[in-house]
């Protein structure tokens, strides 16, 4: 077992009907003025944010609002509610929404803690930063985990199609998360899907990263990949059910709140993700959609690395029946994860996705996925610009079922 | 699933060779002066201590020390520490040991923070605290999880015999806990062991206040039970394991910080420990031998209110095969606890632990439990006065091993 840091300081409100509480957590941080960020039209159709105003209202705290948060947050915003933010005196981020606005509050939020910064620069590891502003949370999509997590992901429009990076600190995990389940009854039933498979990721990520020994850790991770699996297809025909709906929001924030990677070496593998990032970049895809895509062909190309770890996988989260053979159990494994995503109506692929992409794009892709020569990726296998374009190449055919 | 909150500040600090970054987390909290609490003489001979000390002095941290905590700690010292912190002007706690000495600073911590209370009035439940002084450890037991839970638990003597009283609240949560598995390679396999139980127990007592489709929770739980019966055993012919030492201590954490008690009903049975609460009180018996000695009898009186429950138990944790009638297993899986208490050189009973309590030491024991009339205990079944009784009576004798 490796040393660890463990910090998660995010006061997790959960529950149906705990919306009401914002004011009363926002005005104990003891700010002066509340950014109430947002998305688009749900938000306010739904009347959850007239409700959170409300609340801050009578909480006699001060805000201002900014919404316009897309899927794949967009610096352009993030600047714009940093000049807002200063303009008003804001000292604290309200998210009220997903993944994605959450990631957009803290973007903001190190930009007005760290006035000489370039926000940016953080998210293309040139710099780092030394503080974060407060942010707290309404939560509405079970997924990202951003809500205690230590991660934004911001995507960058360039002439050449965009950039998506993710930045890491304790400094923006949040004081605070509102997690009501019935808030994301509503959710398109493809959204749903996309977050239980992020969520999965998550900890596969840090699963994939094989530690001996390290039981805490793989129990909780198998275990939480299981309740993952068995409620994300209770919600395929049943979307308002509530335990299904509270165990995949709860389940959002363990994945990625570090707790399923305690004592691992290093913090993961993390090639699948960074694998999606380009393709989010060029493609502007879903997240959980591009993950679901890009695994299968990731697990295939480095399961020889380790297929005693793959096999544990295949049995003991897949229920794969043991053939006392790692290897061919490992590849049966991968195989259930991708029956798994059809259940869930996911993509195993680039063209199930809705993507071909041509060889100078998966290229282009090899090439951002680097930071232009900057690094390689993974753990499991180490994986370098060829690397990289095999797997993209792999992920950009449709599988000949015959050898499925 | 019911609404919770869960709410863990501490920053966690595991690994060896971390107890020299002590003095730069206590400067960081920005405090004036230092208490560094301890027990008897293994903090000294062992020279940690002594570390703790140089690393508070490079710090650049005044500080004073207390030691002399025993197990079952005793309100007589908190308010000597009181009295100490008072006369010094000290305002940051450092415990330097494992739960009683945590508990110890913790509720020095409450009394310093609440002038107009006498401390013991929360423990005995005639008051609420709105304030705690800050309290950080290095952890060299792992049993309690008082690293990072919100409880603490203090003895009162008095000439009838001791009191032994729990209390929890969110204020007292340490601001970070080190935790350096190799600390607790000295200590006697009997603390060990006991360490162990607790740390099962902890889990044990949410698990059986079961709710319904709480996957996550569950999964939590029985992975991170499986994790410390199997590390346990380890433990017992291999005491230097690193590995298992690291597995224990995390797992001690995680099984009190009320992560294994997420969405449950009320916060758990807690039956067993009360009923402990009550034999340390009269006999000074070490905690978790007390907790093994009266599990398995709460658990025969208990278990046909929710046999399901027991089964799954003697199934998911035990690996005690299903004959497909609860009830059956239910029984199995009690005797199955019990035999791994044995393996571990743990108690299950009171000739085992050896007390034996004459008929009105029961009738006290029950009486105290209810807290003189003021409340029933336990969950699985709501406890009365005679109920308690009767377990302390099923405890009191050796089991006639025909029917085990």
């Amino acid at each position: 077992m490796q040393n660890f840091q463990f910090y998660v300081p995010t006061k997790v409100i959960f529950g149906q009907g705990t919306v009401d509480q914002v004011g009363q957590l926002v005005a104990e941080q003891g700010c002066k003025k509340v950014l109430v960020h947002f998305g688009g039209r749900s938000a306010k159709a739904s009347g959850l944010l007239d409700r959170v105003c409300a609340s801050l209202q009578s909480a006699g705290v001060p805000y201002v609002t900014l919404g316009g948060v897309k899927p794949n947050p967009r610096l352009a915003l993030v600047y714009e509610g940093l000049e807002l933010c200063r303009k008003e005196g804001v000292d604290f981020l309200l998210a009220v929404g997903g993944g994605s606005v959450i990631d957009s509050a803290k973007a903001i939020a190190f930009g007005l803690a760290n006035p000489d910064l370039d926000v940016w620069d953080l998210y293309d590891q040139r710099a780092a930063a030394t503080a974060c502003a407060p942010v707290g949370c309404v939560l509405t999509i079970a997924a990202a985990g951003s809500e205690t997590s230590n991660s934004s992901v911001i995507t960058k429009e360039t002439p050449d199609g965009d950039l998506k990076r993710a930045y890491g600190s304790d400094l923006c995990r949040p004081r605070f998360a509102i997690m009501d389940p019935t808030l994301t009854y509503t959710l398109p039933d493809y959204q749903t899907a996309c977050g239980c498979t992020d969520i999965m990721m998550h900890t596969m990520e840090r699963f994939f990263a094989y530690e001996k020994d390290n039981d805490v850790t793989d129990n909780i991770a198998i275990g939480i990949l299981r309740a993952v699996k068995k409620n994300a297809l209770i919600l395929v025909n049943d979307p308002k059910n509530y335990n299904a709906r509270a165990q995949i929001m709860w389940a959002g924030s363990l994945s990625h709140n570090s707790l399923t990677g305690c004592g691992i070496v290093g913090r993961g593998d993390w090639a699948t993700h960074q694998l999606e990032h380009e393709l989010g970049g060029m493609f502007d895809v879903a997240h959980g959609a591009g993950l679901a895509a890009m695994w299968g062909s990731w697990a295939r190309y480095v399961c020889d690395a380790q297929p005693a770890r793959f096999a544990q996988f295949a049995r003991e989260v897949m229920e794969v029946p043991a053939t006392g053979d790692d290897m061919i159990d490992a590849l049966a494994g991968i195989a259930a994860f991708e029956n798994l995503m059809h259940e869930l109506h996911m993509p195993t692929n680039l063209p199930e996705l809705g993507v071909t992409a041509t060889e100078q794009q998966i290229e282009t892709l090899a090439y951002r996925c680097t930071y232009e020569h900057r690094r390689k990726i993974g753990y499991v296998k180490v994986l370098d610009e060829s690397d990289i374009a095999n797997i993209y190449r792999m992920a950009n055919q449709v599988p000949d079922p015959l050898f499925t």
